[in-house]
């Protein structure tokens, strides 16, 4: 937890919080606190700053606000992902909300079993708590958004081209010919197979929406690791993350 | 397990081996295998073919071998890493390895506490066997080498330097404001700090010895992702690797 990430219910007047349960615990046996001492702080979908613990004790902190800086730009990379075991789920949420990914489709494919949509993982709830934990990770405030499509036809079929827009568009193919090229990009929408990677009717599908199939190099990874390594590998095209980096 | 990778005491004569254990019940029970299929298999530190199922059963699975090609080269990539946490330290061998690093350096750091040294994991069987899933998931069989240096101050005067020769080196640093540029290197080593970085006594010791801090954006990202994310990030720079993606 390298930012406190503070929620409407957490204030008591405009600029003073308190904070209870897990993020108390942090403070209290983690980074142990104590009252007078700055915390980096950032309130969802707003503003980061920094925080001085007034009072603090095993039950609540009461913080005094002083917010002051936008969070970091979001990456223009949108993420449509064939639904990971559900263990693996929670990783890779964290890692893409770290990695300032703020669209994120996970969709059926062939290769997704139809019980990972049943996981108690994939609850709204549980999504939530994995992309608060991300924020607080990068030092970020902007919530990602999780999409549910369980039908790849119906997904791509009429939800697809919108979502897409005129973004460039690329899948990560395992055994595609095309490396990543250098071409800079405005925006992306990148999606990324299940474990043995898109069926074949599946990556026609795409390429009918101008999908091109790409591959990072000649070996096959993980998805965890696919994940983080092409967000981070095709940010380096994007024209607005190469702005935001110099910066 | 895409690859089923063999060891030079799985042979029963020169083209014939028999598997047993963990690769056997994976191809039993994963890949449901019948004798007269072919599996994607390779030779650890050797070539890659493909070997076709003579007999199976619970014990004992006995296979012909055709191994024709090399193993995909290997990334120019030296990882200097401050020894994660041990069950961390597990996902990133694999990861680092599916990646095609073949160098590593386990490092000492102050912020790596003393006891993760004494972890089981940190057994030379346990790394050893932590490599072979990432082999056997990348498709390749060079196995990497992992180096232990508990001490950083003696790792860093009297072994770096000759460590990382004539390489471009790099300090992967959150707060660093330089971004990693795109200038083509022809080998890199890369020295990432523990979950916090390295204390600024560290990062001037091994800007001692030229190396630069560089940043990959803004966000703060977990070691464990920041591995995957430099290593793919770099490797765009890398003239080997851009030859091989082409090919």
């Amino acid at each position: 937890m390298n930012l406190l990430l503070l929620l409407p219910d957490d204030f008591i007047s405009s600029e003073r919080v308190q904070i209870r349960g897990r993020r108390l615990q942090h403070v209290n046996k983690i980074i142990k606190a104590k009252p007078g001492d700055y915390l980096k702080t950032g309130l969802l979908n707003g503003e980061i700053g920094r925080a001085k613990i007034l009072t603090l004790n095993n039950d609540v902190a009461e913080l005094a606000l002083e917010l002051t800086d936008a969070p970091p730009p979001p990456l223009a990379i949108t993420l449509i992902l064939a639904l990971p075991r559900p263990k693996m789920l929670r990783r890779i949420l964290q890692a893409v909300t770290s990695l300032g990914v703020k669209q994120i489709h996970l969709i059926g494919s062939w290769r997704v079993e139809k019980s990972y949509w049943q996981s108690p993982f994939l609850a709204a709830d549980k999504i939530h708590e994995q992309l608060l934990l991300g924020l607080e990770q990068a030092i970020d405030t902007r919530l990602p958004e999780v999409h549910r499509h369980p039908l790849f036809k119906p997904f791509v079929e009429d939800e697809l081209d919108t979502i897409a827009g005129s973004s460039t568009r690329l899948i990560a193919h395992p055994h595609a010919t095309t490396a990543i090229g250098s071409a800079p990009l405005q925006a992306l929408t990148l999606a990324i197979g299940p474990e043995g990677g898109f069926i074949p009717y599946e990556v026609e599908k795409l390429a009918e929406l101008d999908f091109t199939a790409v591959s990072l190099g000649p070996r096959i990874l993980t998805v965890e690791v696919a994940v983080s390594s092409l967000v981070s590998r095709l940010a380096v095209n994007l024209e607005t993350d190469k702005h935001s980096a110099h910066n």
